[in-house]
């Protein structure tokens, strides 16, 4: 049995504002034998995910805070290489939460094995993995889509939003995109699919959403807050769910930014706005992949996986990546052996 | 027949900020003979209420703004003294959308005869009236208040919170008042029966919350938005359902001030929040009226009337009355002979 020395990020501070290098630090550690029921994983993609800003702060949410000195929390895909655990022999390869690092020992907890012949690895972090399943048990659940409805999709070029509209499409929704800038509203229009797409950056972007979406939105998919969330408030229909997935307009901030000014909306438009966590669907996990696996198959979903390069070194610079908006579709990054 | 001059209060001016003696004028206006399917109601009570601040803005919310020079909408009970519609026989005693007039002219839109065997007029515009059923509504179909739940009710004080938290304990929750001051607070616990009443200006308000309601709040019905509706979210239960029924702390205000800054408190708690409008329930008021009657006989809900003398001359002082907290219970301004 060879001795693995894995090369890790650790939360090193807690940053004011945006992350920065002084963020984390890169270290290198000499695993222990593997245990009883232990078994070593090669990481091959890591997820780089908007929440891990709030997984840094000094407060629990839904989640416990990562210590100072901890490895990163981070899902990820890799391959069992070693194994004293029967359910994992070597060579599985699995999903959990081995953690920004590129050798990881783990029991099992909150693991699977994934099936690399139904997507590529990547994809099991993406469309099949926490994003796909927070988008589609977002709609499903709690948005409640239907034929018909207008749905509107912010941070539509990101990772949830990105499967977030195409499995509106995939339910019966006409769907449009909120973006920043020229470029992502493009893509998502041409390669997503969706029927419209806007660039929150642009002077006319009330006037526009208005002009889209003339008898309001049914369904509102949030994933970024702030004005742009009040803008939807201003755009409702009858009737209609706000999904409160996530707020990445508000993660770097120090204090809240003031919620919003509009939501009496709700009242005169007898909407409702409603948070959820997607770990409370773990249960139903299986029939979330089963039927984007399906809606894959049959060519109506597109699995956007934006792989950086560079492994683990490259970690701070892919995560400053998400908060100035450079990537299109899922980060991972990529973890050479 | 007799000619009859009715005093009335017409909207002068919009207000900036709080209404005072320029946003009304009082005028007499000699009423025309009845035509066919036309009747006059001679008002007996006024109902005044916070939702008439929304109703004097310059834009239409869930209903269109009142026009200057038009009778301030409100409604009323009143007898029908001249009749030339059966289906309003002389001697009735109705209830409808008169306005703030001594003497109103209606053909029965939305008007409805009511029993003061089963209680006392002013009772018809509180507890049976629209404050009655916007709490028994607010609170069955949006907050789904069911035994053991803790129910969290603003402006407990004020004509539907009284309401609305004598019903939550008659759906079996521990209902926790908030009130301004301990004269309030005192009549909530003593005199409505609510488990508990809190005092918003007691510097130790977030402290008392948070101990009264040690496991969190499953139902929130909120009157009043600011900062109290941030305090509620800050105390809420796993999937808690916060009503949003009305925002009173922000009626008078020109820009609408900040949103909750902590509405990402939703997604923690799973939570929702929810706009409605009674009107939509116009069709089953037959059934809360059944059922909070009942209650009345019952002696599980105290229907508290707070009758204001003067007649329609006293309605500014009576309306100022609401947004500086005077009141205890629905405040009805009788009309004399």
């Amino acid at each position: 049995m060879k001795t693995h020395v894995a090369k890790q990020i650790l939360l090193n501070h807690r940053p004011t504002g945006t992350p920065d290098s002084d963020t984390w630090k890169l270290a290198e550690k000499t695993l222990p034998p593997l245990q009883d029921s232990e078994f070593l994983v090669k990481n091959d993609y890591i997820s780089v995910d908007p929440a891990m800003r709030g997984w840094i702060r000094d407060r629990s949410s839904y989640i416990e805070p990562v210590a100072i000195g901890e490895v990163m929390r981070a899902l990820a895909v890799g391959t069992v290489i070693e194994s004293r655990n029967a359910n994992f022999p070597v060579g599985l390869v699995v999903e959990g939460r081995f953690g920004v690092t590129d050798y990881a020992i783990s029991k099992g907890e909150m693991v699977r094995g994934i099936d690399t012949d139904i997507a590529p690895a990547p994809t099991w972090l993406g469309a099949l993995g926490m994003p796909g399943l927070t988008a589609y048990f977002g709609l499903t659940e709690v948005g409640k889509v239907s034929p018909g409805d207008t749905l509107l999709v912010s941070a539509a070029a990101g990772a949830v939003g990105s499967i977030a509209g195409q499995i509106g499409k995939a339910l019966g929704a006409t769907v449009i995109g909120i973006a920043g800038g020229p470029r992502k509203c493009e893509w998502v229009k041409t390669t997503l699919g969706f029927d419209e797409a806007i660039d929150y950056k642009s002077p006319s972007f009330a006037k526009q959403l208005h002009a889209v979406a003339p008898n309001g939105v049914d369904v509102y998919f949030d994933n970024v807050g702030g004005p742009i969330l009040e803008a939807a408030l201003n755009n409702l229909a009858l009737g209609a769910r706000i999904v409160i997935c996530g707020a990445i307009a508000n993660y770097n901030a120090e204090t809240p930014p003031p919620g919003p000014a509009n939501y009496m909306s709700l009242l005169v438009k007898r909407a409702s706005m409603t948070g959820f966590v997607v770990l409370d669907y773990e249960d139903r996990a299986d029939e979330a992949i089963a039927q984007i696996t399906d809606w894959m198959n049959e060519g109506v979903i597109h699995a956007a996986d934006h792989v950086v390069e560079g492994g683990i070194n490259a970690f701070p610079e892919a995560l400053t990546q998400l908060f100035t908006g450079q990537n299109l579709g899922k980060v991972v990054l990529s973890v050479p052996n």
